[in-house]
């Protein structure tokens, strides 16, 4: 990386341009050969198992086990929902040709699982013993895409799709509600990215779902993202596929369904929110590599003994950290300064011949450039308490960034000129209908966000037809 | 499951259907309403997940790491290596139509990402500095097929395929041999199955290498089962690519590209070889589960006091290992070991109330039936003492098997006999010419399944011609 191949774009200048260098630049992703795909770098793909990882861990201990479904669904199992076909197949990719034979029936490549999943679960459950079955996979995903934005709009982009089976409706709401808070935590806590949940319209909501929750956070471009979702798909995948039990009296009944996800789409989001000027900015909690180690010498005199200091700093910290001593000899130390901050990593240690007289080290945080000169033998505990801190900062930073860019407004002039200029989320009043959703839609460009989950005091009339208002709810515009 | 649903049939009496009941019954598997696929259960896939996490921790200590790359790829890239579109045109799925629109030019569903991965390196690698590149992907494959057999065939397959670049052919050998051996160590030590190691013949050797290793396992039914493969590419796909780099010299070269990967086939392989009548059979240092619980009791009052003992036990064994307590009501003990024995678990715990006052456990192995007493203070070390042993005899039982099943012969008549009988590994000689690999392919069905590293002693002539042999290689009918 010469200096020239740094951010050439400041984020407040030009949003969009920033993201593409800081996605390119940090061998995050790179463009693919192929309509609306990318290929997701090692650097991006260490941030996604990460995400795996801890997710995954979480999932168990909701008694949740993987397994893995065809990439193939044939047309016909598509079908069976009404309104899932209506929302999906605009989207598929279609296999035709296998081998050298022309197939009788098309098979989409999976948009989502719920048709074949459920086609599983029909042969699987018999009775109440059986459930609830809860399994969950982690695969690719392919939605045809004409346009691509790295990591929140692709072709084919990587998820988990969680899929479960409950007696009654109760449970099935529980889950739905339990997986949302699972993923809050997470995105919260480990993304460091806080988040507004709640439910989705009927507009906006899953194609095929009774209850459709999600979670959104706040671009600093003023847009809001779609972080994860979790639906009760109440009974309308185990009708259309014939999931019934044996109940404990003797009745066959139809199971009810939740499916729940989230994506490499949430690693756009880690970018955009926590990255500046400099680069990409990694919140310790979800990062391989926390510290990364830089030799200073002059003279060759000086090499050996702060090699061996670093090395022996580095032994000491990998004990409980991912850390990397960048002891290459053909790149001077302000180059590397300059590659370790372009790729986010949230410390980075400096050692030359005088800390070592002295008994100390240089660290230097990612966030917010501050230089901490500390003693030798108290580096592990401090490094520890740092990496504690600059999660925490970058949490509260962008909870700040979230607050400040909720407005409540009581009219439409006023919702037109905030969506316009500031954006963020607007809390306004809505009658409820569909026909006033559309059209601030096709007016503004912003959709119902989140409807709260507990009902929010109405404070005006429908900012749109001015007739009585039904709840307070949260509009956007969105990725 | 009731006593009819375990498995009715033995393996020496019909291998086929017994490995197709265990797979079903044992829940690892299940045929999905797409041509040729399957679905890997939960309990299949746990044992993925193991042979995932093992191996992907070695592949790292390498240097390797994980990206991804896109599931489709243009048609113009597989054409670009001849040899390489030869063998894989046949076996792929095509995407014509992505959304609304006819698609200009198909996409292949990935068969293999040697030509999407090497078009990025060619825009990634630009001098020495950036060499070697090691990258492994874990990702979905589909090679179209018209029958199924868990695991072992089947359209769509999960692997893991890693991809280097390299200055020289002798970096690239080195890589390609230092990977079969992380995969022979894996597939011997963790699954138990000892496996020959050796160089493909010209005619079965990957299309696009110059050299193929490969790791093949005996099957019960006398059998070869290719169990991973490891390829120097050469310069075939930097030529096609122009992955080219600038060397400490000032010229550009091409670089030595090695590719190598483990699939899901390797479940089928674990399953055929060390399953019995009763089930499945899982090798401890593979194993979810390492044992199981059944708390034993007849009358109500005995019941609190060994749910408690079993969960006292099932605290203590779980700080190091997998541990399941069955304490469902519905079902017998005699019931329970069953089904455990059916999924393959390697040890049972039994506890009842007459081993509470002799403070003891009666514990039992999956692989021989034997009841082992052991002091209830010892348990932990027991326990982890049968798990070391189980998993040496199932690899001793299985290299007998093996060793048993290498016949020398020194004529056609003879080779004729053993294939057709006895099969097993064949060590023959061979003249080096594909003619009579194809002719012994066509009249015995068996195929050249390894060439040694080193030559082996010329013992005889060409089994097939009669001419001067070059080399003693074996022979085997495979999966």
């Amino acid at each position: 990386m010469s200096e020239q191949e740094g951010i050439t774009i400041k984020k407040s200048d030009d949003f969009s341009e920033w993201y593409t260098q800081v996605v390119q630049k940090a061998e995050l992703a790179d463009y693919a050969p192929v309509q609306g795909c990318m290929v997701i770098r090692t650097n991006g793909y260490a941030l996604w198992e990460n995400m795996v990882k801890t997710l995954d861990k979480e999932f168990k201990k909701y008694g949740v086990r993987n397994a893995y479904f065809p990439l193939f669904i044939p047309e016909s199992f598509l079908k069976k929902e009404a309104e899932h076909f209506q929302g999906f197949v605009p989207e598929c990719a279609w296999v035709t040709i296998g081998g050298k034979t022309k197939l009788g029936e098309r098979l989409a490549v999976r948009p989502t699982s719920e048709t074949i999943i459920y086609s599983m679960f029909s042969k699987w459950i018999r009775s109440w013993r059986d459930l609830p079955m809860k399994i969950n996979q982690w695969c690719n995903i392919v939605r045809w895409e004409s346009s691509t934005k790295f990591f929140v709009r692709t072709t084919e982009f990587l998820w988990q799709e969680g899929h479960t089976a409950h007696e009654t409706i109760k449970e099935a709401d529980k889950m739905m509600m339990d997986i949302l808070k699972v993923y809050q935590r997470f995105i919260e806590d480990y993304l460091a990215i806080p988040v507004l949940t709640g439910k989705k319209s009927d507009r906006e909501k899953f194609a095929g779902a009774l209850t459709t929750t999600t979670l959104e956070a706040l671009i600093p471009d003023g847009k809001a993202i779609q972080m994860g979702t979790s639906h009760n798909l109440g009974q309308n995948f185990s009708k259309a596929f014939n999931v019934k039990f044996l109940d404990r009296d003797e009745k066959e009944k139809f199971v009810w369904n939740t499916s729940w996800g989230v994506s490499t789409r949430m690693i756009g989001g880690l970018i955009m929110v926590h990255g500046d000027d400099k680069g990409l900015i990694i919140p310790p909690k979800i990062a391989h590599t926390h510290a990364v180690i830089i030799p200073i010498f002059y003279k060759p005199a000086e090499k050996k003994k702060v090699l061996k200091k670093a090395e022996d700093i580095k032994k000491k910290l990998e004990k409980e950290l991912g850390v990397i001593l960048d002891d290459r000899t053909e790149y001077t130390p302000g180059w590397k300064f300059n590659e370790w901050e372009l790729k986010g990593i949230p410390l980075r240690i400096e050692i030359g011949p005088k800390d070592i007289q002295k008994k100390q080290v240089v660290v230097v945080r990612r966030d917010n450039g501050k230089k901490i000169i500390t003693k030798e033998s108290q580096l592990t505990k401090k490094v520890n308490l740092l990496l504690e801190d600059i999660q925490k900062s970058l949490f509260n930073k962008a909870r700040k960034l979230l607050k400040d860019n909720i407005r409540t407004v009581k009219n439409y002039e006023e919702f037109k000129k905030v969506i316009n200029k500031k954006r963020g989320f607007i809390k306004a009043c809505w009658c409820g209908n569909e026909s006033c959703e559309d059209k601030i839609k096709q007016e503004t460009g912003a959709t119902i966000r989140i409807i709260p989950f507990k009902k929010e005091k109405v404070f005006s009339n429908c900012i749109r037809c001015g007739k009585k208002a039904n709840e307070g709810v949260y509009f956007a515009k969105a990725y």
